[in-house]
Formats: structure tokens, C-alpha cells, sequence
């Protein structure tokens, strides 16, 4: 394709709206263009990117026998209610009425419409297992979209479903799945984990998330030195490599000490001279889920930890088998449960329930707030002073904690999550009356997976874990052009005939050409070149073509080949191996 | 693909909803399953037919130069409002807020969005010409969804927009398009006409419209018998083949006479002895179109024409130059303005102005309603007893016409639209600031022209057209698979492994084959095949194996050749030629 024939403008300059790389680069490089908040335009190259991956993903997906489907975007309400999913999904389901007053919402995942597709049919232990999947574009409200592709209000997703009879069967589908992400990931030659994740509110109790590894990922990641491990930090056990054991031997007497304005940790251990690590503090949460609107009451308890640790609410909602994270109390509600402002407050005399991080154990004589506004309390022990409920894993782990599986320890990394597995389980069968007759002529509930991979976020991810500050450095498996010419004299007509040759052995090698005709400068040429990032580029010159020096150029590693125009054509496809 | 591995479910009886045959065999073939009313799964094979279709329009539009990108199916308000189309739309837009209580729609067409994506970009002459489409989901709120993919909600169209500097550019990217689109359909190997069409309110004045013939069309189209001449009944002009001209020779004076109780054409002919292509009717519209609120005045007319002939409400609109088709009288209405019910209304008297079909040129002493209820006028005649305001054709044309083109006639057909191209002017340049600089640095207003393809509604139509009683018969283009194998003897491993032979020789062709391996008798697996209806059915079956004379069948024809095993790759091949 020549530029002339494409519709491409490249800027210079990146929005303002644009915060990290990925987002900057595919803008200036004309791959999306905003057409409201998280929602884009698909350029010409951006959609071939796009399109490359996906045909990555059937590819991969058919060799594991899954099924290709299309389902609707726009769903009726009574789908979504027989799941009860209408209501718990919340604002991000964009939902509205038709003309005739009948609601509707945008499909921001499908579940329910996949098990009406088939609940019709999958009638007998015959026909199972089937895993059927779709490429189709969703809508979320996100209520502040940003960073491009990485957190839009509509994008493109791959969702599939598996359906087996029995839980080995789901399972085994899960295993499956887990296997064909693999392949599709290690094809786009990117790095990425592989993690253990929180399950959320979809209903399973499996599950593993592909995180592609960039500085700018939302999610931050702990990998073991020393095994296979990976988790999330949602989930990541957190077990300190040197467990902490307190100097005191003997328990004191409490005591009470004036800290006049000494309110975070970090004035306290200044204040106290004791390091932030063997300090404790006390976070208050509320137990009511508000699944019950006449219930207004707190049901306040209490968590402890290390003032040195961050509080994982993802470990107490799974602890504490809440069906979402514990509500932090307000001011108001923390002076009236402990009769002190945060800062000031502690476990001491409190009757709620009161959960300790791991961490604590081997604590002696600690300090916590006493209660009382400006006070605190020395000389603190558990059982003596105040009794736990029970300790637990309630922390955020982080770099340097050990790992679970080994002696070794867990190093932090920021990921980008372009995929995800999970293992349903029979939620949704049982919801929507997803019943066979099996082997015994007896009604069964199927077992479910769902697996997705979020289509043009990982192309942006793609983007932005392979860049430099010159632009994209795109893998060769989804780069929209593999080869870029520079045809630096555009009347030249030799030159022109030579880059049609050229561009004709190419292609006939299914080798993607684009070719930059424009009448401008040949830096000009050069900086977009770098921009779009096509893993290899040709400078068409009359210098270089009469030299015998035509240059071929490796975006990614930027090595410079000269060499003779009948040349060029070999050392193209040896870059591109 | 084996039947065993994908998710296919045959149904002998259509559901009650579906009224057309290509509707039901779509969906007794598994091809789309309702999810809402106008909103359907695609199953596995559905996609891959209409993938087919994407593909050639793709590849045709490379052609010609067009340039793929991908808009967004939500479009904020903001956007529709440049054009007023946010309100001239009307309720087939669909809009809704999101949590933030900003104003969305779901994308009917995308002009503004593509003056959008294009217009802070396209600067200079130098960027003309372009043209950009997409293939994408649209979503109308159709009143009465009916006819599965032929009139739904949410469907699948390409739609492409041109960019020109000047009409004459336009209009060349107009032919170009429509040979596009000509190559596109040649490719379906369907029975399709080209014709004239009315351009509605998208602001052009150059259409045509591709239709697909078919019994069950929603559009009636005459096609001459002579030249390419061919129209919507819309905007055909409506000529007698034969003109009539009256019998009588001198104009006789006026008479009231009685009518009672004769109210329709049919009962006035029978009642006065005279054919109703003798007898003239009188019609009443309002042409306030209700642009102005406070202006709530009739503005009255009356169209008259013969009794045999049916009012073209399209061609009043364009020949008074209104936006919209006219508004008809209420009974009451006409009460009002003629002193008589419908029925027994006339000319004779009215200060209204009086638009005259041509096909009463001609007439003399002609009956028409005496505006005083139970009574006619007989001996009327133009000019000397009313003053017509003009003659003009405002009649549907009909099978038998005269061709205007030529001494043939017209034939009618029914059609069903699948593309359409447009010109559009300026219009919405001019409403979204789409200017450019010429070459002699003025600012100038670009031209455009729209054109669609409904893809998925082009599948369903293909089925219409091609069909019979026992199912499908799909064309080699996209049709799902080619081949058809109903192996018969599903344990027997030298059948087995020669279907797979068969299969690896038939694909290294790019012949693709779908094997029925169920556990099925042989007829139901003949059913099946015919139902399902791709190309060529062989039957793999111990007897014809060992008697050498496995049946090929040609789908269309249901020619049955019978060879040896050997034999039947050969003939596969050919049928498919």
C-alpha cells in the first residue's frame, strides 16, 4: 500500500488527554482517533493490527475446537435478570429503553446471552463438550475512561465459553484454554505472566489472568525468583522472608502517653523513635453489605497491621466470604465506634471484632492509638490487653516478601491484563436452567469457563511494553505493514520501477509492504518511519541505489545494512524470519 | 469440520414468527437464533457465510481504492446535533444517557462520524480524493421488526463515504462505486437490477440502489423489456403504454346526479356502467410539514387521478419539493375543506390548488364526487368547470407502462434492496465545517457521496433468492462450506480414514468440507445436507464404496453422479468450477 493511497496523518505532537506511551503513540501514529471519552475510531492501521490478532486468536482457538459465534451487543432486560446480573452489575452496564419503552442494555459480557444460545439444545451428555466463542465489540460505562484502548467505554473483546458435564470435564476445558492463551501469547513474542487472580463477582473459584509485563500496567504482579509462581497482588500471599520476632521477652504493663497531632504513622514513628514496621494500626471496616436496605446497621470490625503494611481489602472481602470489598467507616462512624479520630485509635477495650495481619504475630509490647484523641498506648499485647479474632493473611505482599512455594522471594512487577480464565462452575447453568439428561437418564446441571482476551487492549499493550522514544516497535506477528520503504525521490522513475519490483517479490513472499510516496524531506520520511514502527525499514534513494548502499534498517535494534538494490530483497525477509 | 465438533442444530419446523422462507430456512439451518425481536446470534455458520461476503467486498473495494477503518458504534450527542439529524431522525435513532447523564445514541449510519474522523485532517486539494468505509454493526429501533435479517434492529452493513474536491470528482467516485458494487454482486452469481431510486432525506440528489430479486421483496421495481432501464416504483415515471384518449368529442354542460351509498371507485363503476380507469378520483393532503409549531393551518390540496390508478406520495413530495411524503386529510379534514365525506368529494368549486395526474390528459365529461354527499358530477372537464393547478406524474407506474426510455414496456418485479450508493453534495460538509483549501488557496466545502451494503440482510437475501423446497441452495461464494459429506457408516475405519483423505485433497484445493459424522439414519442426514444446502453432497457409505458409485449431488440441480471412490475429488472439483 502506498501512503498516497491510505488515508494517514501522523502528528507530532500527542493530545493532552494522552498520559502513557501506548496512548501518545497510537494517537500521533493515526491508529485510533478519540470520538468521545473511551470512545475511538479505529485508523486503517490500527484496524490491521487488530485484525492480525485476531486472526491469531481463531487460529489458535480453532485448533482447540471451539466454535466461532456472533452475539448481539444490545440485550433485553429479561436476560440479565435470570441471573439478577441486571441489577448487581451496577452503573458500568450501560442500560436504556426502546421506543416502545422496553429496556435494553449494551452487552459488556456474555454470559447469559451464551447460555440462552445454547440452553435450547445442550440436552443430552451427547453434545457436550462445546466451547463457543465470539469477537465482538462491548460496551462498559466506564465512569472515567482513559489511557486510550487500555480502559475505553467500548472495545473489542474475544469471550468464550466452555460447557462440560461435570467439573473434571470444566476443568479440563479450563486447562484447554489456559493452554491455547499461551499459544496465542507466546505467537505475539511479548512478555508477559501468567497469575493467580481474585475471581470477583463472576461466579467462579479458578482462576488465572495473562498480564503482559509494562511499567504503566494497572495491576501489579509478584513473581517468584525461584518457581513458576506469579500472582496478583489482589491475591498474592504475603509471608515476610525474615519472620519478624519482637526483641522484648517479657510482656509490660500498658501505659498510656500524650501524642499531641502525631496522626499518621509516619509522624508517630518520628514521635515515638519506633520504626514504622513495629508500630500498628487499626483500620475500621463495615460488614454490612447493604444486601438488606432495613438493615442499617455498621457491623463495624476492626483489622490490624504492621504500619509499615498496606491493608488488601480483596483478602478480607475472601476471608471474611464478603460478596464485595468491606466499606472503610467514615470519620464520623470511626469516632463513634473506638471515641476517637482515626489517628488516635486502637484495638483496646473495643467490643467488634477484631482481625490481625499475619504480621503481627511475634508482636510485643506495641503501640496503638489509645481511644482517645492525642493518646496512645505502649506496652500493648494481644490476649492480655485485647483479644483477636483471629489472625490473618490481610496484606498487600510486595517485593522481597518470600515466596509460597519456595525459598525464594517475589519480585514486583506492573502488568497490563489481556486475558483472563476462569472456571464458572454451575452459577449461571443453575440461574438459567442450563440442564442435560446424563448417561443415567438423570437432569444435570453443566459446568461452565469463560475465558477473555481483550482484543484491542492488547494491541495498545502490545504498544506499550515494545517502544522507544522514537515510537513503536511493533512484534512482527500483529505489525499493520512489515516492511516500510522510504522512495526518497517520488519522480524518479527507475526508482519507482524498482520499489514495484521490489515490493512485488515481497508480497508474493506474503511480506506486507507500505510504501512511503509522499513529496516530503527525507528526515521527515524517516521520524514517521520510526513512528509506525513496521519492523523493517528500505530507503529508496538515487544516492544509495547508484552506490549500491541502499540501507535497510531494523526499527527494533536500529542496525543499518547497506547494500545493493538486488539485494535488499533477501536481507527483508531474513529480518523477518 | 465434522459435524461432532461444532455447535449445529437442525429444526424441522420454522418458529411461528418467521413469515418468509429465507427467514425460516435460516433459522431451521442454525444460521441465526433470536435473542430479542430484530436481534439475532449468528451462529457458526451464519458468520462464516457473511465473513464470505466481507471478504469480497473487501477485496472489490481494495479495487477501487477504498480505505477499511473501523467507527464506533456509540456516538455522543453533540455530534448528531451538527446536522439536526439528533431531531430529523426521529425515533429509529436510538438514545440514551449514560451514568454521567450525557446523551448517546447507537450509530444508524455514520456521516458525521466519518466528517469527524476525516475533517480537522483533509486540508488540502492534495488529500482529495478519498474514500473510506467499514463493515460494522448499526442498530435501528425498528417499530416492527420482522423477516429475520431483512428488516432487524441490530445488523451488519458496510458503509463507505467518498471525499472530492469538486462534483466532478464526486460523481467519479459515484461510477466508480457503483462498478464496485456491480462486481460485488456479479460475484454472488445472483439475479440482481440496478435501479433509479428516490434519495429520501439524506440530502442527495443521484441514487441508485442494487437489488436482489425475489418474491418476498419489500419493493416493487419495473425494469424495462427493452434497454437497462430499470426503477424503484418510487420514482418510476408512470407513461400509458397506450394514451388514453376520451370517445367523446364535444364538452356537454355539467350534471349533478345521485350516488347513494356508493363510496369506493369500484362501487361508482359498477353503479354508473362506467370502468374505473374511466372514473377520476380526488385525493386530499395537507402540505404543512409542521416545521413551523405555531403555524397550524391545512394548507390543503387535492391530487386527482383515475380511478384505476394508485397515488405515488413519493413523487408529490419531490414535485411540490417537500421534505417529507404529504400528510393525508383525516375524513373530518376533508369534511371541512369540500363540505363532503370521502367518497363524494370533487374539484368543482374547491379554492384549493389541484394537482392533476397526467394520465387525465385526455379526459372529457369525466364523474367526480359533487362535494355534497350521495351525489356525483358528470360532464366535468378541466378549465372550463375547475381550474387544475398543474398536470404532473404523481401515479405508481406499472407492469405494462411504456418504458421511458424506449418503445418497450415495463415489467414489474419485486426486489430486495442490499446496497445503495448516493450523492451527496455538500451537505454535510456544510454542516460540519468540512473545508479545504483549493489550489488557488480559497476555502472550499468538500463534495461526498454514501454508500451501503447490508451485509448481513445480502446473506438472507441470497437465501430468498436461492432456495427450494428442501432448503438452501447457497451460492459457491458464500456458502459456508462447499462440500457436504454424509458418511453413513460412522465406525467403519476405511470409510473413515478415506473421508479424511478425501477432506486433506479436497482442501489443499481450497475446497472447504463439513462432515456429517452423527449417529444418524442415512435419510435424516439427507435431509440435513439439503437443508443446510451447501454446493455438493457426496455420500460415503459402505455399499457405494464396494460397488464403486458414491454419490456426488449437485445441490442445485440435485444431479446425482455416482463414481468410484477415486473418482470423487475430480468431480467435486468440477462441480465447483
Amino acid at each position: 500500500m502506498k501512503w498516497s493511497q491510505t488515508h494517514l496523518f501522523t502528528l507530532k505532537e500527542a493530545p493532552s488527554d494522552a498520559e502513557i506511551p501506548s496512548h501518545k503513540l497510537m494517537v500521533r501514529a493515526g491508529l485510533i482517533k478519540k470520538l468521545a471519552p473511551g470512545i475511538h475510531t479505529y485508523g486503517n492501521m490500527g484496524l490491521r493490527a487488530i485484525r492480525k490478532f485476531e486472526n491469531i486468536i481463531r487460529e489458535e482457538l480453532e485448533k482447540s475446537n471451539c466454535i466461532e459465534i456472533l452475539m448481539p451487543m444490545v440485550h433485553p432486560k429479561e436476560l440479565w435478570s435470570e441471573t439478577n446480573r441486571w441489577n448487581e452489575m451496577g452503573a458500568g452496564l450501560l442500560k436504556f429503553k426502546n421506543r416502545m419503552d422496553q429496556d435494553f442494555c449494551l452487552g459488556a459480557t456474555h454470559e447469559e446471552a451464551v447460555v440462552d444460545y445454547v440452553r435450547h439444545e445442550l440436552k443430552s451428555w451427547r453434545d457436550f463438550p462445546k466451547n463457543i466463542y465470539q469477537i465482538q465489540t462491548k460496551y462498559r460505562d466506564e465512569i472515567r475512561p482513559r489511557f486510550g484502548l487500555m480502559r475505553g467505554r467500548e472495545f473489542s473483546m474475544k469471550d468464550a465459553y466452555s460447557f462440560d458435564m461435570d467439573q473434571a470435564g470444566a476443568l479440563k476445558a479450563y486447562d484447554q484454554m489456559y493452554a491455547a492463551y499461551q499459544r496465542i501469547f507466546n505467537r505475539l513474542g511479548l512478555n508477559y505472566r501468567i497469575v493467580q487472580a481474585d475471581a470477583g463477582n463472576i461466579g467462579g473459584s479458578q482462576t488465572h489472568e495473562f498480564q503482559l509485563l509494562a511499567d504503566a500496567g494497572e495491576d501489579a504482579l509478584l513473581v517468584s525468583t525461584k518457581t513458576n509462581f506469579a500472582a496478583n497482588v489482589e491475591v498474592c500471599p504475603a509471608i515476610d522472608a525474615v519472620p519478624y520476632v519482637s526483641k522484648e521477652t517479657t510482656m509490660k504493663d500498658i501505659e498510656k502517653f500524650e501524642t499531641p497531632g502525631q496522626k499518621t504513622i509516619a509522624d508517630l514513628a518520628t514521635f515515638t523513635n519506633v520504626p514504622a514496621n513495629e508500630l500498628v494500626k487499626t483500620l475500621f471496616y463495615s460488614a454490612n453489605e447493604g444486601n438488606n436496605p432495613k438493615d442499617v446497621s455498621l457491623k463495624a470490625f476492626a483489622v490490624l497491621l504492621r504500619g509499615s503494611d498496606e491493608v488488601n481489602p480483596i483478602k478480607i472481602k475472601n476471608f471474611l466470604k464478603m460478596a464485595n470489598e468491606p466499606r472503610m467507616l467514615t470519620d464520623a462512624e470511626v469516632l463513634e465506634v473506638s471515641g476517637a479520630n482515626p489517628g488516635s485509635c486502637g484495638p483496646v477495650g473495643l467490643k467488634i471484632p477484631m482481625y490481625l495481619d499475619n504480621g503481627l504475630q511475634g508482636f510485643k509490647n506495641f503501640i496503638v492509638g489509645a481511644n482517645e484523641d492525642g493518646f496512645h498506648l505502649k506496652n500493648v499485647n494481644t490476649e492480655k490487653d485485647f483479644k483477636q479474632t483471629a489472625f490473618a493473611d490481610l496484606r498487600m505482599a510486595k517485593d522481597g516478601d518470600k515466596c509460597p512455594e519456595s525459598d525464594g522471594t517475589l519480585k514486583s512487577f506492573r502488568g497490563i491484563e489481556v486475558g483472563h480464565v476462569f472456571y464458572l462452575g454451575q452459577k449461571y447453568a443453575k440461574a438459567m436452567n442450563g440442564v442435560f439428561l446424563d448417561k443415567n437418564g438423570k437432569s444435570q446441571f453443566y459446568e461452565m469457563g469463560c475465558y477473555g482476551i481483550g482484543v484491542t487492549r492488547t494491541v495498545q499493550a502490545a504498544i506499550e511494553q515494545s517502544h522507544d522514544q522514537d515510537g513503536i516497535i511493533w512484534p512482527k506477528e500483529i505489525a499493520p505493514f512489515h516492511v516500510h520503504i522510504c522512495l526518497l525521490d517520488i519522480k524518479d522513475d527507475e526508482l519507482k520501477s524498482y520499489v514495484e519490483k521490489l515490493t512485488a517479490e515481497l508480497e508474493a513472499k506474503k511480506i506486507e509492504v507500505f510504501i512511503d510516496d509522499r513529496d516530503e524531506r527525507p528526515g521527515f520520511k524517516f521520524k514517521d518511519a520510526d513512528l509506525l514502527g513496521f519492523p523493517v525499514r528500505v530507503v529508496v534513494g538515487r544516492k544509495g541505489f547508484d552506490a549500491a548502499q541502499l540501507e535497510v534498517v531494523n526499527r527494533k535494534t536500529k542496525e543499518v545494512t547497506k547494500l545493493a538494490p538486488n539485494e535488499v530483497a533477501a536481507k527483508v525477509t531474513e529480518l523477518l524470519k
